[in-house]
């Protein structure tokens, strides 16, 4: 059996090297892997952890598994408008499989080239099956998108469709079964979410607040309007619903999966009015959903701005 | 019951406020936390979990592990010689208990204060209990203790005794006893360790190469050895051995905890002999043990220059 230092660097290599940034001076195999911030730059790092059982069904495939722990922490980055540079994995295992490890390192891989990540260090360990992926990433001083920062005015808008995710659990967890193209596409975006960091990056200077799309489209819109000090109208008619998920679920399902599934890791974020057509001309995907007013809270309404019951929560750890 | 923003804002309110230092533009509450690395420093960055049952006993005594899990990822920073920043904490619980929380908080509060370090982030997450600890710190350019250089010619050192933590493990696992002074003493060192950040700053610019003990001096010596090409020579009889741990434990089990035992989080380093009366001069905990050879490996000799046949392995998850 390999130690800990050979399985490292046996199985994941490859992310190790996925891209040649000149900010990680140094990376795996010493005490601390050191990173080179360009001057005028500030570090943004966010960690998330998933717990076999919780977060991701157990077992699961692991190609599947490492791209998802990566593509769900590198969200974070791009929620911020941060430009990527790297991450540590803390990889807890109950055995060291070496077909299991190969799998969950492709998929870790897979997503790390994807997302311009570099692996730059990491613990293994022996117990329950859990990972916490740590990522940092770069961005101009100043120009990162916080939550706080929503002002009256500003249009609410997401970056895609929101539900799928959370639509496709039951397929997820066997419990259900779907036309192929449909359960294909649905599972795609449960395993395999596509961190917009792209559009994170175009949001900087324009967007006001933002965020990714992890508990629910109502508790993260909660979450701008209790850090900015605002209410955000949400219209129901203009949260986009992708085709498969309104087939594979029905209308007032995906609606419901869109306003309180959570996992889509999807941006969400305000915008000046005079921001929306540079960024809707040069292709960007900003769906308007609503507004930000004055108040507190999120309110959804109808197309005749009905205000509608918000009973649906996001989904939160500890709660019952 | 409380959700996962109340419960870190709630608990760790405190280390989240630590320290006021500049680095720290935004700390927990977005979706990642933002920090100012100064023009001219690089960012060390290390990652530790701590898995119930097999890093630490279950159930144990939550202050006392909030403390070890900052001190275990802290000592890393020391090993680079690096400055701490903040830090992020990953916790995975079956459940959250608030007399459990608050004695956590409280450990990893004393020790983030002993440390320099603030809490920047983190995720709590529901499962078998499990902690994963990211550290920040900051070094100037190219000064960072990495384990590459030693040279031959150098002497090695170590910063304090050794093999206590080991030495303490029947303690912890209550399957000793022993006068209330020493058990006192032994436990502390497990419980407790002092990473030993203001000596890895001193050695900046001073030690060709470092790192902290954790797999025990034989095995870590081996990672020196290894990263620069060099074989290191140590003297049985220099060895520091506390008085308590050999009390406790008598002389050979005290040198064999020492060499194999691993958890002590005390530097391990290679200087120049010139810089030695310097360190010396300054009061700074510097022990000879050996030095630094042509060849590859780690060799260990008695008093007259014998080599002594070395079949204790390091602590290596994953290994049988």
């Amino acid at each position: 059996m390999l130690g800990e230092f050979e399985l490292i660097r046996h199985y994941f290599a490859a992310a190790a090297c996925a891209r040649a940034g000149g900010e990680v001076v140094l990376g795996i195999g010493d005490d601390c892997a050191l990173l080179d911030i360009p001057t005028g730059e500030q570090l943004a790092v966010s960690t998330d952890t998933l717990v076999a059982g919780v977060h991701f069904p157990d077992p699961c495939d692991p190609f599947l598994l490492g791209q998802r722990a990566l593509a769900v922490a590198a969200s974070d980055l791009a929620a911020m408008g941060a430009t990527p540079i790297g991450f540590t994995l803390a990889l807890t295992l109950p055995a060291a499989d070496a077909l299991w490890l190969a799998e969950f390192a492709r998929g870790l891989d897979a997503m790390a080239l994807d997302c311009s990540l570099r692996l730059i260090g990491g613990d293994t360990t022996r117990g329950p099956l859990c990972l916490t992926v740590t990522v940092f990433g770069r961005v101009p001083a100043g120009q990162a998108l916080v939550r706080h920062g929503a002002q009256v005015g500003d249009l609410l808008c997401v970056g895609g469709a929101l539900g799928e995710a959370a639509g496709a659990l039951p397929l997820v967890l066997g419990q259900a079964e779907a036309a192929a193209d449909v359960a294909e596409h649905l599972l795609a975006r449960y395993w395999s979410p596509q961190p917009q960091l792209a559009l994170g990056e175009a949001l900087r200077g324009r967007a006001t607040a933002a965020l990714d799309i992890s508990d629910g489209l109502l508790a993260d819109c909660g979450h701008i309007a209790k850090a900015s000090g605002v209410a955000l109208r949400i219209e129901r008619e203009r949260v986009p619903l992708a085709a498969p998920l309104r087939r594979f679920a029905g209308d007032a399902e995906a609606l419901r999966c869109a306003l309180a599934g959570g996992d889509d890791y999807v941006l969400a974020f305000t915008l000046p009015p005079a921001e929306l057509a540079a960024l809707q001309d040069a292709q960007w995907p900003v769906h308007v959903i609503g507004c930000v007013a004055a108040g507190l809270g999120v309110q959804l309404v109808d197309a005749t701005g009905n205000e509608l019951p918000v009973s649906a929560r996001g989904y939160n750890h500890f709660h019952a």
